[in-house]
């Protein structure tokens, strides 16, 4: 196995952390890095915002849960049905009691927006598990409306998060999850 | 600098190839690595055209820019627009004569689709990169609707092409492309 295969291996979403802190110059490392992510054009629509204070981290999380849930009610048939109950729970934190949050943003009109974050937050997950932290990209974590909230993350307006990222280093490093065969729908040669 | 490091570092788009094909066995060992992705829910909605046929990748092109052309002309507004000329030069090959042509492609319905394949081709991208091949994530490929073209490469009914990658034996590795300081637009301590 080569370098990149074990890091492969070895990376896994984490949910489970240590109570430490991580180092704002550590943080500022990956996230440069991370900036060699292929994006469309050069363009690099990415923007950061960091968030280590826990207290703001849970008001995050308990907007986006009760936006998720507004947007259930409001359409029962979506997928995000499935989160219902427990996006129900009081106490459920979708961070995870994270001690750091980053939420990866750009300007709403550039078409590659998110493909080019996600390849970002693709980078990001790697370097830092290269690094010995862990991370995990938290889907339901990213539906922020309130302006009171939205200002004091400092979001632009226009802009749109495509990824919240938790990162911390892991107390618990899960098994990895199965994953299948893949399926190769055909072979042209 | 780190492994990881080194190879976020050396990989590049690259978009000029040796004459010289790449075995199935390797194709398919890093896809399989590639499926290490994270991805939401761990569904894996990812699956996989590989098509090494050089006349059947050069009509793709061809049908791509066929349908590019005709949403530009529908919406002059768009952001392609400034793909018009390139698109225009018959001998443009958007695959860059590249000796094979992946489609990451799942169903249209999912929610996450476009993320986990981009998560996808994010590994695949370093995976390769890791074992000495280049590829390129080639956006203006993914446009094809011709009946005839989408059986050839056997993407079935209600599926969404996301990724279109070229993947070959690099010939000539281009300088790294400037990249910005990173835009961090707030630290919440």
């Amino acid at each position: 196995m080569n370098d990149f295969s074990m890091l492969a291996h070895k990376r896994r979403s984490i949910r489970d952390f240590e109570d430490r802190s991580v180092q704002e110059s550590l943080l500022k490392e990956i996230i440069t890095e991370s900036c060699l992510a292929p994006n469309a054009q050069n363009s690099q629509p990415w923007n950061f915002i960091i968030v280590h204070n826990r207290s703001l981290i849970r008001k995050l999380s308990d907007e986006s849960k009760k936006n998720i849930l507004e947007r259930i009610d409001a359409d029962p048939g979506t997928s995000l049905k499935k989160y219902q109950e427990i996006l129900k729970i009081e106490e459920f934190n979708v961070f995870y009691n994270a001690p750091c949050l980053i939420y990866v943003a750009g300007p709403r009109q550039v078409r590659s927006l998110q493909v080019d974050c996600a390849l970002w937050a693709c980078y990001f997950m790697l370097s830092a598990a290269s690094r010995g932290l862990g991370s995990c990209w938290v889907d339901l974590g990213a539906d922020i409306r309130d302006p009171q909230l939205l200002k004091e993350i400092g979001l632009p307006q226009g802009y749109r998060i495509v990824a919240p990222i938790i990162v911390g280093y892991p107390k618990r490093i899960p098994a990895p999850p199965e994953r299948n065969t893949p399926r190769v729908l055909k072979i042209v040669s």
